[in-house]
């Protein structure tokens, strides 16, 4: 029987871009957002604190969008102000038993809902509460994405020791640097404005052109 | 630096269950599909004929839909007689370099074109020609996907050999199982009869109930 590399119980996100994008459940729409990324999440039976960190932290610093100046990948959605809209997925916790999916390593339901309502709140006090929008946890969902570009990253929390304790050398190694970056001349105030009120960048979007021709710089 | 688990280079794709999926360019909508998948296809630099057989084979016969009982993951695509939306997405051959993208591990442009087109055209001679759509290969899309469930699913091909001599045992063993099995009584007339008209049956498709319910079986 083959199976696909899905098999790794890891943190999954699959982080679309979009204009646009909603949440309906039967006739009514309960969710909204416009510019920004659409997370659809999916938690394993094996994930912890340090799987939803990790995660976290690339949804809002991953650059994803251009800047001012239509420079693409340059950007992440925080700090262009945007917003997130974050729906759980057990799907992507799938592992092929040939054509039939099995998710038995998706973390159960009843595990999972705190564990992802305490996601939201991570991103929510990292971010803006009201930039972080949700979907309905265990109901049938109409997700509307208008993906833009399309641009789909797909994200795994990184196999390993889950003790954070156990980080090893290279990851502590990225948290100073992405530490040291924030404090950079070009990003200096994006932590602590999160805060705070910003331009709106969104005039610039008009510019940013063929996705295909920009992926070799 | 953290390198994520999407540094392996295989083809890679998206899966999401779509009641209804458009593509447009510009003021153009160019592509639309009803009930169906739409798939997100990031072909890398190492692929070969070898990976587009196993991925397009996964999205045309995985059971990611209900049957008329409204019985969960019973039936494919194909069974179904739903539509396939496939739009190229290089963005999926993504190696995170802290929280910059980088592309160098898709296939370039140039390549991946023809080679993106063979793949359609597969899947084309493989099921019902009129119900493969595309999008605008290289174009800035907006992908509007209308997510049903959520159901997403992410797949690799098989890192492994890429000579088809060399397939393991275990892929062999799964080729023949899949070929026995869609000759079994229930399902005996699905390859045979992909050329021919079958009966619709979307309207099974308000039974299916709350997603979440249903994975554990």
């Amino acid at each position: 029987m083959v199976l696909t590399s899905t098999t790794t119980t890891t943190m999954k996100a699959i982080i679309q871009r979009v204009n646009r994008a909603t949440v309906t459940v039967g006739e009514e729409q309960i969710s909204s957002i416009g510019r920004g990324l659409c997370v659809l999440l999916g938690i394993s039976v094996e994930d912890t604190q340090r799987d939803a960190d990790y995660i976290v932290r690339k949804i809002l610093n991953l650059r994803l969008f251009e800047d001012d100046n239509g420079r693409a990948w340059s950007k992440s959605v925080m700090d262009r102000e945007f917003e997130v809209l974050c729906v759980s997925q057990f799907t992507l916790q799938c592992i092929l038993k040939g054509n039939k999916p099995d998710f038995h390593s998706a973390m159960p339901a009843e595990l999972a809902q705190p564990f992802y309502n305490s996601i939201l709140e991570n991103m929510r006090s990292t971010y803006k509460p009201e930039l972080i929008k949700d979907g309905a946890f265990g109901a049938h969902m109409q997700v509307q994405i208008q993906n833009d570009g399309p641009v789909t990253i797909e994200l795994s929390s990184p196999a390993g020791p889950t003790d954070p304790k156990q980080l090893s050398k290279q990851e502590k190694q990225q948290q100073r640097k992405e530490k040291t970056r924030s404090k950079g001349p070009s990003e200096s105030s994006r932590e602590k404005s999160a805060m705070r009120s910003r331009q709106d960048h969104n005039a610039s979007s008009g510019a940013e052109g063929d996705v295909s021709s920009e992926r070799e710089p």
